[in-house]
Protein backbone atom coordinates (compact mmCIF):
# COMPACT_ATOMS: atom_id res chain seq x y z
CA UNK A 1 0.00 0.00 0.00
CA UNK A 2 2.89 2.72 0.96
CA UNK A 3 4.20 2.08 -2.88
CA UNK A 4 0.34 3.11 -4.18
CA UNK A 5 0.40 6.04 -1.56
CA UNK A 6 3.95 7.60 -3.18
CA UNK A 7 2.58 6.84 -6.46
CA UNK A 8 -0.76 9.14 -5.19
CA UNK A 9 0.95 11.51 -3.94
CA UNK A 10 3.16 11.70 -6.81
CA UNK A 11 0.22 12.25 -8.87
CA UNK A 12 -1.34 14.75 -6.85
CA UNK A 13 1.84 16.88 -6.37
CA UNK A 14 1.99 16.91 -10.34
CA UNK A 15 -1.35 17.55 -10.73
CA UNK A 16 -1.70 20.40 -8.06
CA UNK A 17 1.31 21.99 -9.67
CA UNK A 18 -0.22 22.10 -12.59
CA UNK A 19 -3.96 23.77 -10.97
CA UNK A 20 -2.07 26.04 -8.82
CA UNK A 21 -0.20 27.54 -12.33
CA UNK A 22 -3.55 27.91 -13.69
CA UNK A 23 -4.99 29.67 -10.97
CA UNK A 24 -2.25 31.81 -11.19
CA UNK A 25 -3.31 32.78 -14.61
CA UNK A 26 -6.69 33.06 -14.27
CA UNK A 27 -7.89 36.75 -14.28
CA UNK A 28 -10.95 38.28 -13.77
CA UNK A 29 -13.16 41.02 -12.55
CA UNK A 30 -14.41 42.26 -10.24
CA UNK A 31 -12.19 40.03 -7.88
CA UNK A 32 -14.84 38.97 -5.37
CA UNK A 33 -15.66 36.71 -8.76
CA UNK A 34 -11.65 35.58 -9.09
CA UNK A 35 -11.65 34.77 -5.47
CA UNK A 36 -14.78 32.98 -4.95
CA UNK A 37 -13.46 30.51 -8.10
CA UNK A 38 -10.33 30.64 -6.69
CA UNK A 39 -11.39 29.79 -3.21
CA UNK A 40 -13.26 26.65 -4.52
CA UNK A 41 -10.95 25.03 -6.55
CA UNK A 42 -7.40 25.36 -4.07
CA UNK A 43 -9.70 24.13 -0.99
CA UNK A 44 -7.63 20.85 -1.41
CA UNK A 45 -9.25 17.58 -1.99
CA UNK A 46 -8.42 14.40 -3.11
CA UNK A 47 -8.49 15.28 -6.53
CA UNK A 48 -9.65 11.79 -7.38
CA UNK A 49 -10.77 12.58 -10.90
CA UNK A 50 -7.37 13.98 -12.44
CA UNK A 51 -5.23 11.52 -10.67
CA UNK A 52 -7.03 8.80 -11.86
CA UNK A 53 -7.13 10.54 -15.27
CA UNK A 54 -2.79 10.84 -15.46
CA UNK A 55 -2.50 7.23 -13.81
CA UNK A 56 -4.70 6.01 -17.13
CA UNK A 57 -2.70 7.96 -19.32
CA UNK A 58 0.56 6.47 -17.83
CA UNK A 59 -1.04 3.15 -18.27
CA UNK A 60 -2.03 3.46 -22.27
CA UNK A 61 0.87 6.22 -22.95
CA UNK A 62 -0.73 9.32 -23.34
CA UNK A 63 0.85 12.54 -24.17
CA UNK A 64 0.84 13.95 -20.16
CA UNK A 65 0.82 17.55 -21.33
CA UNK A 66 -1.98 17.41 -23.49
CA UNK A 67 -3.75 15.03 -20.74
CA UNK A 68 -2.95 17.60 -18.05
CA UNK A 69 -5.69 20.23 -19.59
CA UNK A 70 -8.23 18.04 -19.64
CA UNK A 71 -7.96 16.93 -16.24
CA UNK A 72 -8.07 20.50 -15.28
CA UNK A 73 -11.22 21.01 -17.00
CA UNK A 74 -12.55 17.86 -15.19
CA UNK A 75 -11.57 19.34 -11.78
CA UNK A 76 -13.29 22.52 -12.43
CA UNK A 77 -16.60 20.72 -13.89
CA UNK A 78 -16.27 18.61 -10.49
CA UNK A 79 -15.80 21.49 -8.60
CA UNK A 80 -18.58 23.47 -10.21
CA UNK A 81 -21.14 20.90 -9.48
CA UNK A 82 -20.25 20.50 -5.71
CA UNK A 83 -20.39 24.52 -5.39
CA UNK A 84 -23.96 24.47 -7.08
CA UNK A 85 -24.73 21.19 -5.25
CA UNK A 86 -24.38 22.85 -1.73
CA UNK A 87 -26.66 25.59 -2.19
CA UNK A 88 -29.28 25.55 0.11
CA UNK A 89 -32.28 24.30 -1.96
CA UNK A 90 -29.54 21.80 -3.07
CA UNK A 91 -28.16 19.61 -0.84
CA UNK A 92 -27.55 22.24 1.65
CA UNK A 93 -24.43 21.93 3.04
CA UNK A 94 -22.53 24.69 4.83
CA UNK A 95 -19.07 22.95 4.52
CA UNK A 96 -16.93 21.33 2.09
CA UNK A 97 -13.74 20.13 2.98
CA UNK A 98 -13.69 21.85 6.55
CA UNK A 99 -14.17 24.98 5.27
CA UNK A 100 -17.17 26.98 4.75
CA UNK A 101 -18.78 26.19 1.75
CA UNK A 102 -18.57 28.68 -1.52
CA UNK A 103 -22.41 30.61 -0.69
CA UNK A 104 -21.49 30.97 2.78
CA UNK A 105 -18.20 33.05 2.29
CA UNK A 106 -19.45 34.49 -0.61
CA UNK A 107 -23.13 34.59 -0.49
CA UNK A 108 -25.70 32.21 -2.92
CA UNK A 109 -25.69 34.95 -5.98
CA UNK A 110 -22.00 35.04 -5.80
CA UNK A 111 -21.93 31.42 -5.71
CA UNK A 112 -24.12 30.40 -8.17
CA UNK A 113 -21.63 32.75 -10.76
CA UNK A 114 -18.74 31.08 -9.56
CA UNK A 115 -20.26 27.76 -10.18
CA UNK A 116 -21.16 29.28 -14.05
CA UNK A 117 -18.14 30.70 -13.92
CA UNK A 118 -15.88 27.54 -13.40
CA UNK A 119 -17.96 25.60 -16.02
CA UNK A 120 -17.40 28.16 -18.70
CA UNK A 121 -13.89 28.02 -17.86
CA UNK A 122 -13.75 24.25 -17.60
CA UNK A 123 -15.42 24.52 -21.16
CA UNK A 124 -12.76 27.68 -22.78
CA UNK A 125 -9.92 24.91 -22.16
CA UNK A 126 -12.18 21.82 -23.56
CA UNK A 127 -12.26 24.01 -26.79
CA UNK A 128 -8.41 25.11 -26.88
CA UNK A 129 -7.92 21.29 -26.71
CA UNK A 130 -10.08 21.14 -29.90
CA UNK A 131 -7.28 22.74 -32.11
CA UNK A 132 -5.16 19.53 -31.37
CA UNK A 133 -7.20 17.26 -34.08
CA UNK A 134 -10.31 15.06 -34.01
CA UNK A 135 -9.24 12.76 -30.55
CA UNK A 136 -8.95 15.75 -29.12
CA UNK A 137 -12.39 17.16 -30.34
CA UNK A 138 -13.78 13.58 -29.26
CA UNK A 139 -12.19 13.53 -25.95
CA UNK A 140 -14.08 16.81 -24.95
CA UNK A 141 -17.01 15.82 -26.28
CA UNK A 142 -16.79 13.05 -24.05
CA UNK A 143 -16.29 14.87 -20.76
CA UNK A 144 -19.60 17.25 -22.08
CA UNK A 145 -21.44 14.69 -22.49
CA UNK A 146 -20.51 12.59 -19.13
CA UNK A 147 -21.13 16.50 -17.44
CA UNK A 148 -24.38 17.26 -19.07
CA UNK A 149 -28.27 16.56 -19.08
CA UNK A 150 -27.68 12.73 -19.90
CA UNK A 151 -24.99 12.78 -17.43
CA UNK A 152 -23.95 14.40 -14.18
CA UNK A 153 -26.78 16.88 -14.26
CA UNK A 154 -29.40 14.11 -14.87
CA UNK A 155 -28.13 12.40 -11.71
CA UNK A 156 -28.36 15.65 -9.72
CA UNK A 157 -32.01 16.09 -10.93
CA UNK A 158 -32.95 12.89 -10.04
CA UNK A 159 -31.24 12.66 -6.69
CA UNK A 160 -33.34 15.75 -5.78
CA UNK A 161 -36.61 14.25 -7.36
CA UNK A 162 -36.04 11.23 -4.93
CA UNK A 163 -35.40 12.85 -1.77
CA UNK A 164 -38.29 12.06 0.54
CA UNK A 165 -39.79 9.53 -1.88
CA UNK A 166 -41.54 6.46 -1.75
CA UNK A 167 -41.11 5.35 -5.00
CA UNK A 168 -37.43 4.81 -5.51
CA UNK A 169 -35.81 1.14 -5.60
CA UNK A 170 -33.15 -0.39 -6.90
CA UNK A 171 -33.09 0.84 -10.66
CA UNK A 172 -33.70 4.46 -9.32
CA UNK A 173 -30.52 3.80 -6.86
CA UNK A 174 -28.27 2.71 -9.77
CA UNK A 175 -29.42 5.48 -12.69
CA UNK A 176 -28.45 8.24 -9.76
CA UNK A 177 -25.35 6.52 -8.68
CA UNK A 178 -24.14 6.41 -12.23
CA UNK A 179 -25.22 9.92 -13.76
CA UNK A 180 -24.60 11.86 -10.40
CA UNK A 181 -21.23 10.34 -9.44
CA UNK A 182 -20.09 7.39 -12.28
CA UNK A 183 -20.44 9.60 -15.26
CA UNK A 184 -17.65 11.83 -14.15
CA UNK A 185 -15.26 8.99 -13.05
CA UNK A 186 -15.75 7.48 -16.57
CA UNK A 187 -14.40 10.50 -18.43
CA UNK A 188 -11.37 10.40 -16.02
CA UNK A 189 -10.74 6.74 -17.29
CA UNK A 190 -11.87 6.83 -20.86
CA UNK A 191 -10.58 10.82 -21.88
CA UNK A 192 -6.91 9.35 -22.12
CA UNK A 193 -8.19 6.12 -24.19
CA UNK A 194 -9.79 8.94 -26.79
CA UNK A 195 -6.08 10.15 -26.71
CA UNK A 196 -4.88 6.78 -27.61
CA UNK A 197 -6.81 5.64 -30.25
CA UNK A 198 -9.48 4.20 -27.96
CA UNK A 199 -7.38 1.77 -26.25
CA UNK A 200 -9.53 -0.51 -23.83
CA UNK A 201 -12.31 2.30 -24.02
CA UNK A 202 -14.61 -0.59 -23.09
CA UNK A 203 -13.00 -1.65 -20.22
CA UNK A 204 -12.13 1.35 -18.91
CA UNK A 205 -15.60 2.53 -19.11
CA UNK A 206 -17.07 -0.49 -17.43
CA UNK A 207 -14.62 -0.09 -15.00
CA UNK A 208 -15.34 3.72 -14.16
CA UNK A 209 -19.05 3.15 -14.08
CA UNK A 210 -18.22 0.41 -10.92
CA UNK A 211 -15.89 2.20 -9.20
CA UNK A 212 -18.15 5.72 -9.27
CA UNK A 213 -20.52 3.12 -8.01
CA UNK A 214 -18.26 1.77 -5.17
CA UNK A 215 -17.59 5.91 -4.81
CA UNK A 216 -20.69 7.10 -4.28
CA UNK A 217 -21.66 3.68 -2.05
CA UNK A 218 -18.69 4.65 0.55
CA UNK A 219 -19.71 8.16 0.45
CA UNK A 220 -23.34 7.19 1.95
CA UNK A 221 -21.88 5.10 4.01
CA UNK A 222 -19.57 7.48 5.33
CA UNK A 223 -22.63 9.79 5.58
CA UNK A 224 -23.30 7.67 8.49
CA UNK A 225 -19.92 6.22 9.76
CA UNK A 226 -17.15 9.31 9.56
CA UNK A 227 -16.99 11.94 11.15
CA UNK A 228 -16.71 15.57 10.71
CA UNK A 229 -12.89 15.46 11.66
CA UNK A 230 -11.94 13.09 8.41
CA UNK A 231 -14.55 13.69 6.11
CA UNK A 232 -14.68 18.30 6.21
CA UNK A 233 -18.50 18.44 5.96
CA UNK A 234 -21.04 17.22 7.90
CA UNK A 235 -22.36 13.60 8.42
CA UNK A 236 -25.84 12.22 9.13
CA UNK A 237 -27.58 14.38 6.79
CA UNK A 238 -28.70 12.09 4.71
CA UNK A 239 -30.67 10.50 7.23
CA UNK A 240 -31.77 13.41 8.80
CA UNK A 241 -33.02 15.09 5.67
CA UNK A 242 -34.49 12.14 4.73
CA UNK A 243 -32.29 11.64 1.73
CA UNK A 244 -32.40 8.57 -0.95
CA UNK A 245 -29.03 6.40 -0.54
CA UNK A 246 -27.63 2.80 -0.19
CA UNK A 247 -28.06 2.82 3.20
CA UNK A 248 -31.84 3.88 3.34
CA UNK A 249 -32.03 1.50 0.88
CA UNK A 250 -30.64 -1.71 1.66
CA UNK A 251 -29.33 -0.77 5.12
CA UNK A 252 -25.62 -0.03 6.24
CA UNK A 253 -24.24 -3.68 6.57
CA UNK A 254 -25.58 -4.99 2.73
CA UNK A 255 -24.32 -1.58 1.77
CA UNK A 256 -21.19 -2.39 3.10
CA UNK A 257 -21.56 -6.23 1.58
CA UNK A 258 -22.52 -4.35 -1.86
CA UNK A 259 -19.40 -2.48 -1.93
CA UNK A 260 -17.57 -5.89 -1.89
CA UNK A 261 -18.90 -7.19 -4.51
CA UNK A 262 -18.25 -3.85 -6.63
CA UNK A 263 -14.47 -4.09 -5.52
CA UNK A 264 -14.62 -7.92 -6.95
CA UNK A 265 -15.98 -6.14 -10.15
CA UNK A 266 -13.79 -4.27 -10.66
CA UNK A 267 -10.54 -6.52 -10.37
CA UNK A 268 -12.61 -8.45 -12.79
CA UNK A 269 -12.75 -5.67 -15.18
CA UNK A 270 -8.96 -5.19 -14.45
CA UNK A 271 -7.87 -8.35 -15.41
CA UNK A 272 -8.40 -7.89 -18.70
CA UNK A 273 -6.25 -5.07 -19.37
CA UNK A 274 -3.15 -5.92 -20.15
CA UNK A 275 0.03 -3.94 -18.80
CA UNK A 276 0.55 -2.51 -15.23
CA UNK A 277 -2.86 -2.28 -13.62
CA UNK A 278 -1.22 -2.45 -10.29
CA UNK A 279 -2.41 1.28 -9.58
CA UNK A 280 -5.97 1.33 -10.58
CA UNK A 281 -6.23 -1.39 -8.70
CA UNK A 282 -5.09 0.22 -5.39
CA UNK A 283 -7.63 3.41 -6.19
CA UNK A 284 -10.41 0.35 -5.90
CA UNK A 285 -8.54 -0.55 -2.17
CA UNK A 286 -8.27 3.42 -1.43
CA UNK A 287 -12.13 4.09 -2.38
CA UNK A 288 -13.39 0.99 -0.51
CA UNK A 289 -11.49 2.22 2.35
CA UNK A 290 -11.47 5.56 2.45
CA UNK A 291 -12.02 7.52 5.58
CA UNK A 292 -12.52 10.45 3.38
CA UNK B 1 -40.14 49.91 -41.19
CA UNK B 2 -42.38 47.13 -42.55
CA UNK B 3 -39.72 45.78 -44.35
CA UNK B 4 -37.74 45.70 -41.37
CA UNK B 5 -40.74 43.69 -39.82
CA UNK B 6 -41.01 41.05 -42.15
CA UNK B 7 -37.45 40.45 -42.32
CA UNK B 8 -37.05 39.94 -39.16
CA UNK B 9 -40.28 38.22 -38.89
CA UNK B 10 -38.49 36.13 -41.16
CA UNK B 11 -35.71 35.49 -39.45
CA UNK B 12 -37.35 34.86 -36.27
CA UNK B 13 -39.42 31.97 -37.63
CA UNK B 14 -36.56 30.70 -39.40
CA UNK B 15 -34.61 30.45 -36.22
CA UNK B 16 -37.97 29.15 -34.23
CA UNK B 17 -38.64 26.06 -36.42
CA UNK B 18 -34.76 25.21 -36.13
CA UNK B 19 -35.13 25.55 -32.32
CA UNK B 20 -38.14 23.60 -32.08
CA UNK B 21 -36.39 20.61 -34.33
CA UNK B 22 -33.21 20.88 -31.49
CA UNK B 23 -35.74 20.41 -28.68
CA UNK B 24 -37.89 18.24 -29.66
CA UNK B 25 -34.78 15.74 -29.96
CA UNK B 26 -33.91 16.77 -26.25
CA UNK B 27 -34.25 14.21 -24.38
CA UNK B 28 -33.24 13.33 -20.95
CA UNK B 29 -34.30 11.75 -17.29
CA UNK B 30 -36.04 12.83 -14.98
CA UNK B 31 -38.58 14.30 -16.82
CA UNK B 32 -38.63 17.22 -14.74
CA UNK B 33 -35.51 18.11 -15.63
CA UNK B 34 -36.30 18.03 -19.83
CA UNK B 35 -39.21 19.73 -19.09
CA UNK B 36 -37.33 22.82 -17.27
CA UNK B 37 -34.80 23.13 -20.11
CA UNK B 38 -38.05 23.46 -22.60
CA UNK B 39 -40.08 25.35 -20.35
CA UNK B 40 -37.79 28.74 -20.22
CA UNK B 41 -36.13 27.71 -24.16
CA UNK B 42 -39.78 27.64 -25.25
CA UNK B 43 -41.49 30.97 -23.54
CA UNK B 44 -40.59 32.54 -26.87
CA UNK B 45 -39.15 36.17 -26.65
CA UNK B 46 -37.57 38.15 -29.23
CA UNK B 47 -34.77 35.81 -30.41
CA UNK B 48 -33.29 39.58 -30.62
CA UNK B 49 -29.06 37.24 -30.83
CA UNK B 50 -30.08 34.78 -32.98
CA UNK B 51 -31.79 37.20 -35.02
CA UNK B 52 -28.80 39.23 -35.48
CA UNK B 53 -26.40 36.18 -36.22
CA UNK B 54 -28.77 34.84 -38.81
CA UNK B 55 -29.24 38.40 -40.45
CA UNK B 56 -25.26 39.02 -40.31
CA UNK B 57 -24.41 35.38 -41.90
CA UNK B 58 -26.59 36.66 -44.62
CA UNK B 59 -24.90 40.06 -45.09
CA UNK B 60 -21.39 38.37 -45.06
CA UNK B 61 -22.49 35.20 -46.76
CA UNK B 62 -22.02 32.64 -44.17
CA UNK B 63 -23.21 29.28 -44.53
CA UNK B 64 -26.73 29.50 -42.89
CA UNK B 65 -27.16 25.82 -42.16
CA UNK B 66 -23.83 25.55 -40.09
CA UNK B 67 -24.61 29.27 -38.52
CA UNK B 68 -28.16 27.89 -37.16
CA UNK B 69 -26.29 25.72 -34.75
CA UNK B 70 -24.19 28.98 -33.18
CA UNK B 71 -27.49 30.48 -33.24
CA UNK B 72 -29.30 28.03 -30.91
CA UNK B 73 -25.97 27.38 -28.69
CA UNK B 74 -26.35 31.65 -28.18
CA UNK B 75 -30.11 31.19 -27.48
CA UNK B 76 -29.09 28.40 -24.96
CA UNK B 77 -26.57 30.52 -23.26
CA UNK B 78 -28.38 33.85 -23.15
CA UNK B 79 -31.61 31.30 -21.62
CA UNK B 80 -29.73 29.79 -18.93
CA UNK B 81 -28.33 33.52 -18.14
CA UNK B 82 -31.77 34.37 -17.56
CA UNK B 83 -32.95 31.52 -15.60
CA UNK B 84 -29.96 32.25 -12.97
CA UNK B 85 -30.47 35.61 -12.63
CA UNK B 86 -33.63 35.13 -11.98
CA UNK B 87 -32.94 33.46 -8.68
CA UNK B 88 -34.22 35.04 -5.39
CA UNK B 89 -30.44 36.17 -4.82
CA UNK B 90 -29.75 37.49 -7.71
CA UNK B 91 -32.11 39.85 -9.22
CA UNK B 92 -35.05 37.88 -8.03
CA UNK B 93 -37.87 37.96 -10.98
CA UNK B 94 -41.03 36.32 -10.99
CA UNK B 95 -41.83 36.36 -14.07
CA UNK B 96 -40.25 36.54 -17.16
CA UNK B 97 -42.08 36.92 -20.88
CA UNK B 98 -45.20 37.04 -18.93
CA UNK B 99 -45.08 33.52 -17.67
CA UNK B 100 -44.02 32.70 -14.27
CA UNK B 101 -39.87 32.33 -14.12
CA UNK B 102 -38.03 28.77 -14.18
CA UNK B 103 -37.66 28.77 -10.32
CA UNK B 104 -41.31 29.89 -9.44
CA UNK B 105 -42.61 26.72 -11.23
CA UNK B 106 -40.27 23.87 -10.84
CA UNK B 107 -38.07 25.69 -7.68
CA UNK B 108 -35.10 26.73 -7.00
CA UNK B 109 -32.90 23.53 -7.05
CA UNK B 110 -34.33 22.66 -10.08
CA UNK B 111 -33.92 25.88 -12.10
CA UNK B 112 -30.15 26.16 -11.23
CA UNK B 113 -30.27 22.56 -12.37
CA UNK B 114 -31.75 23.78 -15.59
CA UNK B 115 -29.71 26.35 -16.01
CA UNK B 116 -26.54 24.27 -15.49
CA UNK B 117 -28.08 22.08 -18.01
CA UNK B 118 -28.82 24.61 -20.73
CA UNK B 119 -25.08 25.69 -20.06
CA UNK B 120 -23.90 22.12 -20.90
CA UNK B 121 -26.10 21.53 -23.66
CA UNK B 122 -24.78 24.57 -25.77
CA UNK B 123 -21.19 23.76 -25.23
CA UNK B 124 -22.06 19.98 -26.61
CA UNK B 125 -23.43 21.96 -29.45
CA UNK B 126 -20.39 24.43 -29.72
CA UNK B 127 -18.20 21.35 -29.47
CA UNK B 128 -19.60 19.39 -32.01
CA UNK B 129 -19.08 22.29 -34.60
CA UNK B 130 -15.46 21.77 -34.25
CA UNK B 131 -15.14 19.02 -36.47
CA UNK B 132 -15.98 21.01 -38.82
CA UNK B 133 -12.33 22.90 -39.09
CA UNK B 134 -10.54 25.57 -37.53
CA UNK B 135 -12.67 28.90 -37.90
CA UNK B 136 -15.42 26.59 -36.50
CA UNK B 137 -13.53 25.97 -33.46
CA UNK B 138 -11.94 29.68 -33.17
CA UNK B 139 -16.44 30.67 -33.55
CA UNK B 140 -17.39 28.19 -30.48
CA UNK B 141 -14.10 29.76 -28.99
CA UNK B 142 -14.93 33.18 -29.36
CA UNK B 143 -18.76 32.42 -27.92
CA UNK B 144 -17.42 30.83 -25.05
CA UNK B 145 -15.21 33.56 -24.13
CA UNK B 146 -18.19 36.42 -24.28
CA UNK B 147 -19.91 34.18 -21.86
CA UNK B 148 -17.39 33.38 -19.44
CA UNK B 149 -15.34 35.04 -16.24
CA UNK B 150 -14.21 37.94 -19.02
CA UNK B 151 -17.73 37.91 -20.61
CA UNK B 152 -21.38 37.82 -19.34
CA UNK B 153 -20.80 36.28 -15.60
CA UNK B 154 -18.02 38.92 -15.23
CA UNK B 155 -21.01 41.50 -15.85
CA UNK B 156 -23.21 39.88 -13.68
CA UNK B 157 -20.75 39.63 -10.79
CA UNK B 158 -20.17 43.51 -11.07
CA UNK B 159 -24.16 44.03 -11.55
CA UNK B 160 -24.48 42.29 -8.01
CA UNK B 161 -20.96 44.27 -6.59
CA UNK B 162 -22.42 47.87 -7.25
CA UNK B 163 -26.05 47.24 -6.04
CA UNK B 164 -26.62 49.48 -3.14
CA UNK B 165 -23.13 50.56 -3.73
CA UNK B 166 -22.29 54.48 -3.37
CA UNK B 167 -19.23 53.94 -5.02
CA UNK B 168 -20.36 53.14 -8.41
CA UNK B 169 -19.50 55.29 -11.34
CA UNK B 170 -19.56 55.87 -15.07
CA UNK B 171 -16.87 53.29 -15.44
CA UNK B 172 -18.54 50.80 -13.41
CA UNK B 173 -21.85 50.90 -16.03
CA UNK B 174 -19.93 50.75 -18.62
CA UNK B 175 -18.17 47.65 -17.26
CA UNK B 176 -21.43 46.17 -16.84
CA UNK B 177 -23.36 47.16 -19.77
CA UNK B 178 -20.27 45.66 -21.99
CA UNK B 179 -20.12 42.78 -20.43
CA UNK B 180 -23.43 41.72 -19.03
CA UNK B 181 -25.27 42.73 -21.85
CA UNK B 182 -22.77 43.64 -25.33
CA UNK B 183 -20.72 40.49 -24.92
CA UNK B 184 -23.38 38.07 -25.93
CA UNK B 185 -24.80 40.42 -29.01
CA UNK B 186 -21.47 40.90 -30.06
CA UNK B 187 -20.86 37.17 -30.56
CA UNK B 188 -24.20 37.41 -32.26
CA UNK B 189 -22.41 39.84 -35.10
CA UNK B 190 -18.64 38.06 -34.67
CA UNK B 191 -19.42 34.50 -35.18
CA UNK B 192 -20.60 35.00 -38.42
CA UNK B 193 -17.60 37.14 -39.44
CA UNK B 194 -14.76 34.27 -37.98
CA UNK B 195 -16.73 31.84 -40.21
CA UNK B 196 -15.84 34.06 -43.00
CA UNK B 197 -12.74 34.48 -42.84
CA UNK B 198 -12.87 37.53 -39.99
CA UNK B 199 -14.79 39.62 -42.90
CA UNK B 200 -15.68 43.33 -40.82
CA UNK B 201 -14.50 41.40 -37.86
CA UNK B 202 -13.25 44.90 -35.67
CA UNK B 203 -16.58 46.77 -37.27
CA UNK B 204 -18.99 44.23 -36.02
CA UNK B 205 -16.97 43.68 -32.80
CA UNK B 206 -17.71 47.65 -32.01
CA UNK B 207 -20.66 47.67 -33.30
CA UNK B 208 -22.20 44.59 -31.81
CA UNK B 209 -20.87 46.55 -28.14
CA UNK B 210 -22.70 50.09 -29.54
CA UNK B 211 -25.91 47.65 -29.52
CA UNK B 212 -25.58 45.81 -26.63
CA UNK B 213 -24.87 49.16 -24.85
CA UNK B 214 -28.30 50.39 -26.58
CA UNK B 215 -29.55 47.60 -25.46
CA UNK B 216 -28.92 47.97 -21.53
CA UNK B 217 -30.02 51.38 -21.70
CA UNK B 218 -33.05 51.20 -23.09
CA UNK B 219 -33.99 48.07 -20.86
CA UNK B 220 -32.78 50.23 -17.82
CA UNK B 221 -35.46 52.83 -19.33
CA UNK B 222 -38.44 50.16 -19.80
CA UNK B 223 -37.80 49.50 -16.47
CA UNK B 224 -39.34 52.87 -15.20
CA UNK B 225 -41.56 53.69 -18.27
CA UNK B 226 -42.67 50.43 -19.72
CA UNK B 227 -45.43 48.14 -18.16
CA UNK B 228 -45.52 44.66 -17.33
CA UNK B 229 -48.47 43.96 -19.68
CA UNK B 230 -45.83 44.59 -22.42
CA UNK B 231 -42.81 43.89 -21.14
CA UNK B 232 -44.36 40.15 -19.59
CA UNK B 233 -41.68 41.38 -16.56
CA UNK B 234 -41.69 43.21 -13.59
CA UNK B 235 -41.09 46.64 -13.26
CA UNK B 236 -40.15 49.52 -11.25
CA UNK B 237 -37.70 46.98 -9.27
CA UNK B 238 -34.58 48.54 -10.15
CA UNK B 239 -35.64 51.74 -8.11
CA UNK B 240 -37.09 49.78 -5.32
CA UNK B 241 -33.98 47.46 -5.00
CA UNK B 242 -31.69 50.42 -5.20
CA UNK B 243 -30.07 49.11 -8.29
CA UNK B 244 -27.85 50.89 -10.01
CA UNK B 245 -28.37 51.95 -13.72
CA UNK B 246 -28.35 54.11 -16.33
CA UNK B 247 -31.25 56.15 -14.85
CA UNK B 248 -29.79 56.14 -11.20
CA UNK B 249 -26.66 57.22 -12.72
CA UNK B 250 -27.80 59.85 -15.46
CA UNK B 251 -31.40 60.19 -14.68
CA UNK B 252 -34.20 59.44 -17.24
CA UNK B 253 -33.85 62.59 -19.84
CA UNK B 254 -30.21 62.07 -19.79
CA UNK B 255 -30.49 58.33 -20.56
CA UNK B 256 -32.36 58.86 -23.11
CA UNK B 257 -30.26 61.10 -24.91
CA UNK B 258 -27.39 59.52 -24.37
CA UNK B 259 -29.53 56.33 -26.61
CA UNK B 260 -29.82 58.96 -29.30
CA UNK B 261 -25.94 59.40 -29.13
CA UNK B 262 -25.11 55.43 -29.13
CA UNK B 263 -27.60 55.33 -31.89
CA UNK B 264 -25.67 57.77 -34.23
CA UNK B 265 -22.70 55.47 -33.29
CA UNK B 266 -24.03 52.54 -34.23
CA UNK B 267 -25.04 54.17 -37.44
CA UNK B 268 -21.55 55.46 -38.17
CA UNK B 269 -19.67 52.31 -37.75
CA UNK B 270 -22.14 50.68 -40.05
CA UNK B 271 -21.80 53.20 -42.64
CA UNK B 272 -18.22 51.41 -42.59
CA UNK B 273 -19.70 48.14 -43.96
CA UNK B 274 -19.89 47.60 -47.53
CA UNK B 275 -23.45 45.60 -48.52
CA UNK B 276 -26.94 45.60 -47.54
CA UNK B 277 -26.87 47.13 -43.84
CA UNK B 278 -30.24 48.04 -44.12
CA UNK B 279 -31.42 45.14 -41.71
CA UNK B 280 -28.79 46.26 -39.05
CA UNK B 281 -29.59 49.75 -39.23
CA UNK B 282 -33.54 48.53 -38.53
CA UNK B 283 -32.08 46.87 -35.58
CA UNK B 284 -30.66 49.57 -33.93
CA UNK B 285 -34.16 52.04 -34.51
CA UNK B 286 -36.02 49.09 -32.79
CA UNK B 287 -33.59 48.71 -30.22
CA UNK B 288 -33.93 52.13 -29.42
CA UNK B 289 -38.10 52.28 -29.79
CA UNK B 290 -38.74 48.88 -28.46
CA UNK B 291 -41.40 48.75 -26.14
CA UNK B 292 -40.94 45.00 -24.61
Amino acid sequence: MSEFNDKYAEYLDGFNTKLNGFCSELDCQPEILCESLKYSLLLGGKRIRPVLMMATGDLLGADRKKLYNYAIALELIHTYSLIHDDLPEMDNDDFRRGKPSNHKVFGVGNAVLAGDGLLNTAYSLLLEQCYGGKECISASKYMCDCAGINGMIAGQSADLLYENSKDADESALEYIYENKTAKLICAALVVPSILCENKYCVELKEFGSALGYLFQLTDDILDVEGSFEKLGKSTGKDEKENKFTCVSLYGLENSKLKADLICDRCYGILDCIKGDVSFLRGMVDNVRTRIN
